[in-house]
């Protein structure tokens, strides 16, 4: 792979999470899709932040999880998303600044605050989330800057970018001119839901744009309407050169062509909060890759920073990413 | 006890908690106070967030974080304190009311942001605050509002609001308001640093004002400038009807008059950040005093709630502290 400035830029919607504790009954009688992302307006927002219990703020965001867990790896990151010039906007830019993130997207100085996903987290750690996108909607083509997608070895996508309008048009400039500059591209597919929102473009997007795809058995199911996770398994065999599919608790598989790798989960003590499962899977993979290691153990990170997580509230890394994967793998990463 | 509307109206400090892990090399070479609250201007605030980690936004504000305690575990809980009316000040609004407590205190439309404290956890779990006090120097007497501290069986004031200039008004005239009504008037030393920018006045309020004080081991050695805890303990004997003083993982010492406890502190597995471990405290005693419990229940509860506290980032209850009491003391509080 050469060498870049950034090992991965990560495009997505820039979110503050505002996390609280609820039970099944209060999904029920909200009529809330459990386990889903579900986009909801600024009115219904603020009432159901009205019903929500006392909460915890913290920078969200798929993508910029995945880039927040990458440069806790060591990795070199760089995100674009947009936020308001509005006090969550500080919070979300000095959260993901602070790890030497490069994130340079103008502000949005007006129009709608910066946006918000409204978890909620059920005593079996299973989030529910509803995004209130704001200021996402302003993203478009015009924030992506031509030098960092150049500069970065993997351009990586969310599918949730496909909500806000102009953002899909930023997307699909971004992964051209990726792979003008002899990058490669990686997408999420995000949410089961969202899949089927889009089912059409990212089947193609799959098949002619994408080097690696992320996506969880859910998603990947969706996307090729299969029944079976094999079913779906050998779809995507034939649709992009490196999948990498994760189950929960089951685990993860990671195919290339030829090459299957089927991993366990790793032990998970206190199961808190699932929020960023996925992204920090995302993130210990890239990195690996990024760093050229072979892709068991891309997977074998990817499942070590995922199963951290999961162990405490919020989707961001409560530990240095680095040290416990090095703690965990018994070697140093340097 | 009379009945009231409210079992405990706070005064208080209204703040936001920003919170991140920080190591004691980043507290020596900024030069801050281990362990302490110090109040910092909006420039430095500015200049040691740009330093800090990726953080998690909470609600906090001492007497604040007492109601919502309080609330948890069933009592009925106001609160009188100053935000903004911006992002912050709205997070912190919800926070409180969603529990229960009535907040009416008119929002600033002008002038300084809400509050927030920046709060460096070390790896022993040890918190240092530096607040900057923001909307809170515009809380005064006029914020007080007489039905509701007449509808209070107890005042409960914050030490801290002797910083904000016009917020001492609002507790002198609080705790007046309170005795002329028949009920008492609690206060909580806050921070030994602080007792020393005040000594005298808390001696005087101490002796002729305050019916029941909350203070650790530094703030009771700090007020009456005493070398050791007891010869402190017997100052405050003398001092005023009922004193709670807490001494960490030493627990802590209940003294009315004759009546005096000594009460062990409960067991602690994974103390995580000691924020709050002081207002969970006041919370549990001043839950147990409004249903007229015995002194040492009273303490006991405090014990068993600041023990939660401290076991995860952040001030207020993670769990339902009424919850955790019934389960700890295995009977109910109905």
């Amino acid at each position: 792979m050469d060498a870049a400035k950034y090992d991965v830029v990560g495009i997505g919607n820039a979110i503050v999470d505002v996390l609280a504790h609820a039970d099944d009954d209060f999904l029920q009688s909200h009529e809330l899709a459990k386990g889903a992302m579900t986009l909801i307006d600024s009115e219904t927002a603020a009432n159901l932040y009205d019903e929500m219990g006392p909460a915890v703020e913290c920078s969200g965001g798929s993508a910029a999880n995945t880039i927040a867990g990458l440069a806790s790896l060591g990795g070199k990151g760089a995100f674009v998303g947009k936020v308001r010039d509005d006090q969550l906007g500080a919070i979300f830019r000095h959260d993901i600044r602070t790890l030497g993130v490069g994130f340079d997207t103008l502000l949005a100085q007006s129009g709608t605050p910066t946006a918000r996903c409204l978890i909620f987290v059920t005593p079996d750690a299973q989030r529910t989330m509803l995004t209130y996108l704001g200021a996402c909607v302003e993203l478009g083509p015009d924030d992506i800057d031509p030098d960092v997608i150049a500069e970065s070895k993997i351009c990586y996508l969310e599918g949730y970018l496909f909500d806000p309008p102009q953002a899909k048009e930023a997307f699909i400039k971004a992964s051209e001119m990726s792979h003008d500059a002899g990058r490669l591209v990686s997408l999420s597919l995000s949410d089961a839901f969202c899949v089927g929102r889009y089912r059409d473009e990212f089947r193609d997007l799959v098949k002619n744009h994408v080097d690696i795809l992320f996506a969880n058995e859910d998603e990947i199911k969706s996307l090729y309407e299969t029944k079976t996770f094999d079913e779906a398994l050998q779809h995507v065999r034939e649709g992009c050169d490196i999948a990498a599919l994760t189950r929960s608790e089951n685990g993860a598989v990671i195919v290339s062509g030829e090459e299957v790798h089927v991993l366990d989960a790793e032990p998970v003590a206190n199961l808190a909060d699932t929020t960023g499962a996925g992204d920090a899977f995302a993130a210990g993979f890239l990195f690996g890759f990024t760093q050229e290691m072979p892709l068991d153990k891309c997977g074998r990170i990817g499942a070590i920073v995922a199963a951290e997580t999961i162990q405490h509230m919020g989707a961001r890394p409560d530990v240095s990413f680095r040290e416990l994967v090095e703690n965990t793998l018994e070697e140093s990463l340097d």
